[in-house]
């Protein structure tokens, strides 16, 4: 699909950030690995930006989303003012994370269709807002729903985008309802209005749920007995099978591969970045990165090699979030751990998740690089490790 | 610590089950891979059995259950009839799948603890009965009640045990209040009366969690502020790091491991059975097996490799308990396949499910054994593959 003519030219300024940019239009930008794990909770310098077009300016004053489809008593808009005042404010601490993250290991593989994201497109933030389910309350949309399984709760952005005329994508109603689900429509970040990067004035969080469906720019909710149609919906973030290589090959996969809700385990080498260190040997380097998983699962484990997998030390977790907590963590692991290193090889971690999900050693391929969470990192020729 | 002395005497004759017994006393048995995947709903026939401890012979029309502790407005005893009568029936299917199973994968790396059980540690089946939910409504404990996700359900067997007194476990409070999470106090499987070897007259079914938290021959229900204090929970059924080889390694980090709750991603191939073959070299192979995931989470791909993992085929999947559903999902699902063989090369699955998780290569070995979902399958020494 060719690019459409879009205007960039009031996109806003970045001087504040401090993101290696991956492309200037749309704005798609993320931290180096050493500055992501500065913080527990990562600050606006240091968030990923991910965008599929340009980024709208609302007036906040003028601006409604409506609420319409199955099980609605009658199609409703909220204003903002309604949505600050009316409804009791929530906060969630959640990771967000873009489905292509670190897709620079799969697109070593072969190549990718997508932004060649490092470790970088995550950030682990406070979103502040109503309750999803509390606005469908207010539409007579509660989990009394004839045929609950079956529904999705469809959004649409204001943000006009490259490959579809709006950004829209998709939840299972049954997400949106669920009372550990913790779906918001946030207006805050971090305790700050929302800026236009993040999807001011208001957007959806999807705890646990890949990036692309915490809508921007939020301008309608559906519900309706099917997913979402658009583009990010039907046509992107899946995990197409290897075999299939090529634009053309896709299309006979798209509707039978399921759209990505969740993300998997996850962890990565931040300090030193990408686990590539100055030392030729060292008997005590200190080594830190971040670890997830998605669903509301935590890190129960870390491991951390120095000699390419031949053996493991634990390492120490910062998990704030799931401590004392037995539902649901959104949050993520910051860890830290003193190794061994040997000269010439890169340090790996592995994470292990709550319900015993391991990351993979070697990258699994796919087209669209999505969901990579190999704890090896392979070249482009003979799938071999990638050495310093 | 050693084994007290039980009396088995009592115990039923298992002359209809087509099992394999990996332990007479306490009986512990499966099924061969084969029979395993004859149905899509496991008859009791090819059901693992697992026990602790003589089973017990309950008469249903003595027998109580009390439900006690934090958040209940009194001890309160409920009889089967009551339950039987009093409360609305729902069904849940769901795969019943031990923490150890496919432990002999692990145990062939190096010795693990626990009964070495092959693939069939596991059955999909229909139980009905009432909802733990509304039991637990009835004494007044719901979603409103204080610290939700600092809380815990401990269920107590009637069960007399090697390793406690009784068979006990508990699980999130927010698990079984959850309204997507189908946990029943069940008193049939596949439309009969429970069997004393599938814990008669009544058991919990917790699905997506690990079967050791579906306490058979309930006596006890208790609301607390702590996981159950069971030998169960807290010194069994626990992913300790690879460094913990033996009993008094493991003294120190029984309580510094959470207890296993939902299992991990999972497949195998039963048929032909192990994925060993008999042909040199097969063109057009059929394979069959099963995969599943914890959590609700269903199955998205299994992919199948008749050459040690260089190229994988994508399986048919039958999974009927997914379609038109986007919740969650506790039915396993059967996958059969067409594939080239390569003489002395065992058949492999590795399946990737709704989260995008996916089956690891090599075992991660631990000391209980538990948890084991490796694609393939290690001798003992070398920690290469083991060919046929």
């Amino acid at each position: 699909m060719t690019s459409k003519q879009l205007d960039y030219s009031q996109d806003p300024k970045h001087d504040l950030h401090q993101l290696i940019v991956r492309k200037d239009a749309p704005f798609n930008a993320e931290p180096c690995p050493v500055d992501l794990i500065k913080n527990y909770i990562t600050p606006e310098k240091y968030f990923f930006c991910r965008n599929h077009g340009p980024l709208p300016d609302i007036q906040e004053l003028d601006h409604t989303i409506l609420v319409q489809g199955l099980g609605c008593d009658r199609p409703t808009r909220f204003n903002m003012k309604q949505i600050k005042e009316d409804y009791e404010k929530a906060s969630v601490m959640m990771v967000m994370q873009c489905a292509g993250n670190r897709r620079d290991g799969l697109h070593k593989v072969k190549h990718t269709k997508g932004v060649i994201w490092g470790p970088g497109a995550l950030g682990n933030a406070i979103y502040s807002g109503c309750r999803l389910r509390d606005i469908l309350a207010t539409v007579g949309v509660t989990t009394k729903i004839k045929n609950l399984t079956k529904l999705h709760v469809a959004f649409e952005s204001v943000e006009q985008c490259e490959e579809d005329k709006c950004y829209g994508s998709s939840i299972p109603l049954s997400k949106a309802l669920d009372e550990f689900g913790d779906v918001l429509l946030a207006y805050e970040m971090n305790y700050s209005t929302l800026t236009r990067d993040h999807g001011y004035p208001i957007r959806v969080v999807v705890p646990g749920y890949i990036g692309g469906r915490s809508v921007k720019y939020l301008k309608s909710i559906t519900i309706q007995d099917y997913e979402s149609m658009s583009y990010y919906q039907r046509r992107d973030y899946k995990i197409l099978p290897e075999s299939v290589s090529d634009e053309k090959q896709a299309e006979a996969f798209w509707c039978k591969v399921p759209s990505i809700g969740e993300y998997n385990v996850q962890s990565y080498v931040c300090n030193p970045s990408d686990g590539i260190h100055d030392g030729i040997h060292c008997s005590n380097q200190t080594v830190q990165g971040y670890a997830l998983s998605g669903g509301g699962r935590y890190i129960q484990r870390v491991d951390v090699s120095g000699d390419d997998g031949k053996t493991w030390t634990t390492a120490q977790l910062h998990q704030p979030a799931a401590e004392g907590n037995n539902c649901r963590v959104w949050g993520w692991c910051l860890w830290s751990v003193t190794i061994a290193t040997k000269r010439g090889v890169r340090i790996v971690s592995r994470a292990v998740d709550s319900s015993g999900n391991v990351q993979q050693e070697y990258p699994v391929w796919n087209y669209r690089g999505v969901m990579n969470n190999s704890w090896r990192t392979v070249d482009s020729t003979s799938m071999e490790m990638s050495n310093i």
